[in-house]
């Protein structure tokens, strides 16, 4: 269902303009790549204007945050919102420390974004507003717990008026009127760094080159990521590898994923 | 020998905060993840003790140090002390300039640290107190040498009361009064990026989740890091490869790691 | 024709000191490691002086620059003309900014290189000294355009006195008198991240070992890279495998590379 959106990246190769974490870093870049996009990083206050104006999507990760690139996403964002680009948040540890929190609430109060992505926490920690108590693992969203945050996707999404993505054993895609439910992925996914940045880039790169349907372009980044997991795990049982080649193995299959592959894996659901 | 000690890093998910290089971060996280436990890359000295407070041990690598991050080891290691959460010191480059030798001593002045890592090179300008004249490779640690490192390391420990470890060919793990040898290994891990950091990485993991058993701790990552580049030698010939797929097969082993692999691959002395 | 330089890389071990991005800088410090060469990466301006003095060659790579790191690359450019160190400049982005176009100039004002290496839009930047105009896709280097790069390369390399590489689908090497064109690589080179990084990682270890021949040495570094490349790609296709296997298999062919191989592989004409 997703075959126009895929063509489209492919065809028009948009730039990404990444202000991102330096962990995994490399990891977007070459998944951003993969899909058929490209990534220029630039995190310079005095020149992150310049490059979001030749850019077709702006993605902001908060993941390694400090004082000098917390102005320069401000400022990146506000003039990717003059120019009608869209921008994606990930606000990596949202509930961890005060700092993340404050500036997600000034990223949020000062930027429109496209699309916010994150995952149990994060989003329960921009629902609330407040830092987050208690351990990931009592925030994780399965069968059991998927009323609950599909009630706070689509909230969230109603108040910043932005599609909103929760990642997990399943993946919820909603702009509050329209709903998906992705059941693609392997838990492997949780055990490589980056999964969620990767993600992240690879939307990036979809609503890049698909402006006027953000929606429907995130989902299909959403799938094409759990696809990926899914033959990368069957590629490492078979080599008998571990994690790191797994996490080769998942951005390979992105670079590989076209129309028939992606139709004959997606499990989607509408709501 | 040391079962219970990777069991509880893969039971008790360890939260580690890392203030570290930007060259091999992703590695180290990698590894992290594949021992079983997690991490939060942090740098920033207004969030640094926040994030050090949700952690179970404080890793703290200067190999791309500068002016804002010295600042926010210092801040980070001072809370850890306080709460009583180990912290691992990698005083990368120790002996490369005067910049790095004061930041060493400062930290070693201002932090108490439950492991402190490093090459020869690294740990004899911690003895000495003074930037490393000589070439690396006059440095390096060997049956030949033993003795030598031996005391050093000793002397470093008692010096800082902590547990030092040297590297190399060999590797010497010492709380002073007990010493572990290490014959586990393979000189592919020096011709790839990050060895020593995914090593420090390792441990912080391992000594995150066993507070009280430090040394043992220690010496078990030191084991399990030269076992899983043993395997992976074995795989990069079996399979016809280069250094940068060794990298990824060692990660692999570690995320593979488990009594059975560690108690028929370990080979130490215990002085 | 290029054994000894080759040689040379393994048996002196050149320390090169990396003033990069934090983008593709693991990679650049594992193909350095792979040629034989090892990397220092240190960019606090308190210290890059220290770093150079111990160093065989310095590398200067914008891609990532801030205010902070602007300093440390002019301060550390200077003490290696001063020391008489070889100086490589890889002017990543050089078109898409003013700050990048006027870092650029003011690196080349400042600092002798003794290479500088970019793609044709890069290239160009620095020889009409303004931010480019065009998408990247129009400057492309085949064996169409090839007269004009070759113009461009020539009187580039005559302005700053260094030899000069534009990289593409054939890659030009000029010292102005002396020219080689090499025809080694393969496409999915540029669907990986940090392919040019990585080919100025190898250019510095190269001439960090071979001051007293920087054309020939730059010249044979591109010829390995494009080699390393067409091997992967086999290794790639024989596998079944996608572009993040595609730059292990580049570099550990990196890593594997002697007179023997190269000598089998080169495509190269001298003009």
């Amino acid at each position: 269902m997703f075959e126009t959106i895929l063509e489209n990246v492919r065809e028009k190769s948009p730039v990404i303009h990444c202000i991102t974490n330096y962990v995994t870093v490399n990891d977007v870049a070459n998944v951003i790549l993969a899909s058929g996009a490209s990534s220029i990083m630039a995190d310079e206050i005095e020149e992150v204007e310049d490059i979001t104006a030749i850019s077709n999507s702006l993605l902001i990760n908060i993941g390694t945050l400090n004082s000098r690139t917390i102005e320069s996403m401000i400022r990146a964002g506000k003039k990717a919102n003059k120019l009608g680009i869209p921008v994606i948040l990930d606000p990596v540890g949202a509930g961890t420390s005060n700092l993340r929190m404050e500036t997600v609430k000034r990223l949020l109060n000062e930027i429109k974004f496209s699309v916010i992505i994150g995952n149990p926490t994060e989003i329960k920690a921009l629902f609330n507003g407040t830092v987050a108590t208690g351990k990931m693992s009592e925030n994780l969203i399965d069968e059991s717990s998927i009323e609950l945050y599909l009630t706070i996707a689509q909230l969230v999404s109603k108040a910043y008026n932005s599609v909103v993505v929760i990642t997990g054993a399943l993946d919820i895609i909603t702009n509050s009127t329209k709903t998906y439910i992705v059941r693609n992925g392997h838990p492997t996914m949780t055990r490589i760094a980056g999964s969620g940045c990767m993600l992240t880039g690879l939307i990036a790169g979809y609503i890049g080159a698909n402006p006027e349907n953000i929606l429907d372009s995130t989902a299909a980044a959403v799938a094409t990521m759990g696809i990926s997991g899914e033959f990368a795990d069957k590629k490492t049982t078979a080599e008998n590898k571990g994690t790191v080649s797994f996490r080769a193995f998942l951005i390979d299959y992105i670079s590989k994923m076209d129309s028939e592959l992606l139709n004959g894996g997606i499990r989607i659901e509408i709501k």
